[in-house]
């Protein structure tokens, strides 16, 4: 039983570009952690297909309704939308599966453990599922506070940025303190993410955006690019990895590209 | 973030009744293995959040639009399709993290992994989604073959119910010799299971069967009483559980109980 189409679905979504930023965190905290690179990439792929899992399914119909992602058609429009359900439901198996199985060697069985109890704290109801939920029912608000519009975000998007460098610290059996440190940075940056993203989605055009832009304003949804302030967090992130291991590698460079990115 | 909502539309759907076949026979293969039920009962209930997952994105109206399971109105008809996605994804999620949280000893954790990767085998795309999306394109097949018939069954129901025993199983430390023979057990009742329910679905009332009864067979779709003997299977899978351990335990009388149930 090889569902040909089904397979097509989930390429259609998972190879149609997106700036891999789930990942690189997860290898960037490895490497900053000494950790084995080769063996850590099953689980950053993993990242990867659990984000565009939340992707296909937030763009249905039923939920945002959207019809460009990442600059092509979104999964429903091109496959239908019981392709796109399934779709979304095969990337979060397979996402969550890799965990399970990689790295191998036995020595990993209880960080891919820890890693995989992160991951679905991050992804489950009261994380990104969660901060879905609650952004359908902010549609309904006129004026969402400043606090519920946080936690939407910090739901929604910050829990799966911060569990991608918990889960590159944890299978690099980094020490509790090195974790603190990977989520004080994960923190800041999920929080800057959205700043940015925000900025980009009411300033930038539909073409460098590769979905449609000034949706979200339009729609009433939560947005918050001036309620904190960008500089602010990147400078935050910069700190908590420079007191890593080899001044946390890559990690102050990634800081500074999610506040300068242009899409 | 507690989003209450999701959480009602969970429970309507995992609390609406149901055989709980599958966490019976994770349970029932463990007590014949000697494992301690005690510790291996979350596992068991994760198979019916992922069974119970299945049935909500399956009812949904893209899939095969059922408006009635378990003699409660489908999750979409209560809470909203957007929701009913959502708690689908959230079942999803939380059934399979709780194969990685529990049992929480770390002697479990080899038994865990493999336990997670059975279970992530039988319900990704080769597995039980790729039967649904075969279940789907069968549709549009006038008169498909036994062997395409017998193929979606045992991707789209038989595997999630062997895998049921072989979690159960594993986390007792089953030997493999063990683990075939649950196995074999499995297959048969899996296939028993769908040809009584097709048996059913001819022959019962919507009130008995709780879910829309006819409907497969007018939506053309494709059902196989007439082609595989019920009493040979359940006799098969007698057979390979009393060479279990303690005669196999209650697995023996489950099988029977699977060709005898009303519903």
């Amino acid at each position: 039983m090889w569902p040909e189409k089904l397979h097509r679905a989930v390429r259609h979504s998972l190879f149609a570009g997106g700036k891999r930023l789930r990942p690189i965190l997860c290898l960037a905290a490895a490497e900053a952690l000494g950790g084995d690179l080769r063996a850590i990439l099953p689980a950053a792929c993993g990242l990867e297909m659990i984000h565009t899992y939340s992707l296909i399914h937030d763009d249905l119909p039923a939920l945002d309704n959207d019809d460009l992602r990442r600059g092509v058609p979104t999964c429903h429009v091109v496959f239908g939308e019981a392709m796109a359900i399934l779709a979304g439901d095969a990337l979060l198996t397979h996402g969550l599966g890799v965990f399970a199985r990689y790295p191998e060697e036995k020595r990993y069985d209880a960080a891919k453990l820890a890693a995989l109890n992160a991951v679905v704290d991050a992804i489950g109801t009261t994380g990104m599922i969660g901060g879905q939920v609650a952004d359908l029912e902010a549609e309904e608000i006129s004026d969402p506070s400043p606090d519920l519009v946080l936690s939407i975000h910090e739901s929604k998007t910050g829990r799966l940025i911060r569990c991608s460098l918990q889960a590159g610290g944890l299978l690099s059996f980094a020490k509790d303190a090195e974790l603190e440190r990977l989520d004080t940075y994960g923190r800041a940056i999920g929080l800057a993410f959205q700043i940015k993203d925000d900025l980009l989605d009411v300033e930038a055009d539909t073409a460098t955006l590769g979905k449609s832009s000034g949706k979200d304003a339009a729609a009433g949804k939560a947005t918050f690019p001036a309620i904190w302030g960008l500089e602010e967090k990147i400078a935050e992130a910069v700190a908590a990895a420079t007191a890593l291991p080899h001044g946390g590698g890559r990690l102050p460079d990634l800081a500074r590209f999610i506040g300068s990115r242009a899409s």
